[in-house]
């Protein structure tokens, strides 16, 4: 491979992390940790503006993974931040709820089928974490049939690092396999009458594997196996939500969950998470006890009201699925041309990549790196996100650095 | 009792609760749900400015809760507001960290004597979280010293309501009572060699309770506890945080703990919450995985660092000292002169009020409600909070409501 060192890291950076370095264990934690998978990718980024982001060099990169998910419009989008100002000129964190939640609550009611009602939150993981205790407290019961290496947050009942973690906290999860309707039924078997809830993502995105559709047989099964049962469904939507279907990523399958998690794309970027539940689970919701300072703080609500409007307008999710598949194909081509076997994995609103054989990621790495190097921004091993910022001209800008990684890594 | 009827809630703020009971379980849930504590506070704000907030009717309240805390230095304060601005138009939800991460965090470790490396997140609830993950980490082991009836967030692992969580959850908690270094020294000793950290907040603000400091033996006891037995002290500073002292509240004690967890005051309200450390537990920091999609989010992390550098001017925690003990001897007097006995419990800056005999809360709601109504916002049986946007002048037109809401009482 002869790819550029990444010794091309530019002063600023390099600057910065070793201030990071003396303040921040490792210099950076969770998902953001470039150590964790490339020594090309900038740490830090300075600003963003529609499809593009530009690092502390002041090196722009065209960007296929929108702030990991939230970024569904672009950044800084005019009309999302128009709404951001507007709210900030009256307030933010106010000892009461703004009216916008209300308005956002009813607007997420008129959007999405399996909504009878909406509560609002912080992170994904408080909106799982919600609905995981609302399921519990609706039926009285404790088991929570999980997907083995399903990412549903990184708090102790449902990380996937045991660092930190104690065995009770996870004590009530049963393992299935995604899209293996005979282990999920076996689990339930197992979990018995405690079995309080299958938690499921729309599709398979665990983290260093090839992205799995669900098989709309298993949607269905599991959707059966709960009326069955008498557990609730949650659907995990906080990484699909928003990009896919607005009415909820399982909507085109006819499968209608009882509760729905939220949260990235829902205010494209600002802290925002969301549950959404079915009529049957309304006073369950009202017997738990979930809360934060900052949940109903306006501005994020303001955020998710205008960026839901604008995703309504019937515009956005039908371009990223045109600009996907743009993408999908010309890397198809351009793999093909350079000797590569590639595959490409999950949605395109939401592609992911990677290299056949490649069991340890080095070949995909260094495309990543290459690629970053040269002005694309992408991830080797977590799937990337589309925006309705990117044009089918940033899509064939992309492809052509794409086309020089592919040739950078080709040795 | 002679306090007007809550039917002087306004038409806006009636409609708005028939639409919020639609589309949002019990029309709202948390500590935000008004019913729990009142038939007169409204449960909609409009905006807020200084240290007023302003309902859907038009009805401006002097705030006396400071949006539960978070409000600091009054609601949009010009320079946080000029530091959010500046943010959005560079980006905010970015593929990297912000440079602005840095900054915070080198302010954070230059403002906190006991803070080597901070780390960020979103809710108060993730900051304690982060806590007590990294103490097991460190210590590889599980048992967590806890306050009864000391509330670290709503999530299932500290809990204080048993719907929909179980007993799994909180399997690792061992109960002492607060200011008894007895039964926290019993505690341990029921934790034996399983023992990972004294979870503990900076004074006692359990709800629906009388404030209690502490006792300084006590902290100073728990220090040499957790040094005796390898635990890890964990300060949950969430709440009392960048109001008493910016060094950590139980700075003035010199008693410095292993962990500190901070959220709301730290942003001045906008989302953000924090974990800082000592040295030593660097390493655990990074072996566990913790992570959000908006943990690094730039704009929050630009208002705390402008939260920050203006509490560091010196000025906002000696008036907020000020206001609150002008505050506290006006009620003071009040109370006497209308005879009736009460107590006000806590630091000045985060005050509470509750009347001698009023086990079942009747009167200090009544009064509550009487002030409301009157126009000075605050809660009957959650502390309050100071802003710096207090003036002498604004507590003088508290006061003078807080007479007449005493005289509506008398009855």
């Amino acid at each position: 491979m002869t790819i550029a060192p990444a010794s091309v890291l530019g002063e600023h950076e390099l600057a910065l992390r070793e201030r990071a370095r003396q303040v921040i264990p490792g210099g950076m934690y969770g998902h953001m940790s470039v150590q964790a998978f490339s020594s090309a990718h900038p740490q830090f980024m300075a600003s963003g503006d529609g499809c593009r982001v530009t690092d502390t060099d002041g090196r722009t990169y065209l960007d296929l993974m929108c702030g990991w998910g939230p970024v569904v419009l672009g950044h800084r989008h005019p009309g999302v931040t128009a709404a951001i100002l507007d709210q900030l000129e009256r307030g933010d964190c106010l000892d009461g709820t703004s009216p916008v939640a209300v308005e956002f609550a009813e607007l997420l009611v008129d959007t999405i089928p399996s909504a009878d009602w909406a509560m609002f939150c912080k992170n994904g993981s408080d909106a799982t974490t919600t609905c995981v205790t609302i399921a519990r407290a609706a039926t009285g019961k404790r088991k929570l049939l999980v997907a083995h290496g399903a990412y549903h947050g990184a708090v102790p009942w449902c990380s996937l690092r045991g660092s930190g973690v104690t065995a009770e906290d996870q004590a009530h999860l049963v393992r299935y396999e995604y899209n293996d309707l005979a282990s999920a039924e076996a689990a339930a078997a197992e979990a018995g009458d405690d079995l309080a809830a299958i938690v499921v993502c729309p599709m398979r995105h665990d983290i260093k594997r090839d992205q799995e559709l669900v098989d709309p047989a298993f949607a269905r099964g599991l959707r059966a196996l709960a009326d069955r049962t008498g557990a609730v469904l949650v659907l995990d939507d906080v990484r699909c939500g928003f990009r896919l279907d607005l009415g909820g990523s399982w909507e085109p399958l006819g499968v209608r969950p009882d509760l729905s998690a939220w949260s990235k794309a829902i205010a494209n970027g600002q802290a925002l998470g969301a549950v959404t539940g079915i009529e049957a689970l309304r006073d369950a919701v009202r017997s738990v006890y979930v809360t934060g300072s900052f949940w109903t703080a306006a501005v994020p609500l303001a955020a998710g009201l205008a960026t839901l409007t604008e995703l309504r307008k019937g515009v956005a999710l039908p371009d990223m699925a045109r600009t996907g598949a743009r993408l999908r194909e010309g890397l198809a081509a351009q793999a093909a041309a350079h000797g590569f076997e590639i595959r490409q994995t999950g949605p395109v609103q939401m592609p992911m990549l990677s290299f056949a054989g490649d069991e340890d990621f080095r070949l995909v790495t260094a495309w990543a790196e290459a690629a970053v190097e040269r002005g694309v921004y992408l991830h080797p091993w977590h799937n990337w996100f589309l925006s309705a910022a990117h044009t089918d001209a940033d899509i064939d800008a992309i492809l052509a650095r794409t086309d020089e990684a592919f040739a950078a890594v080709q040795g």
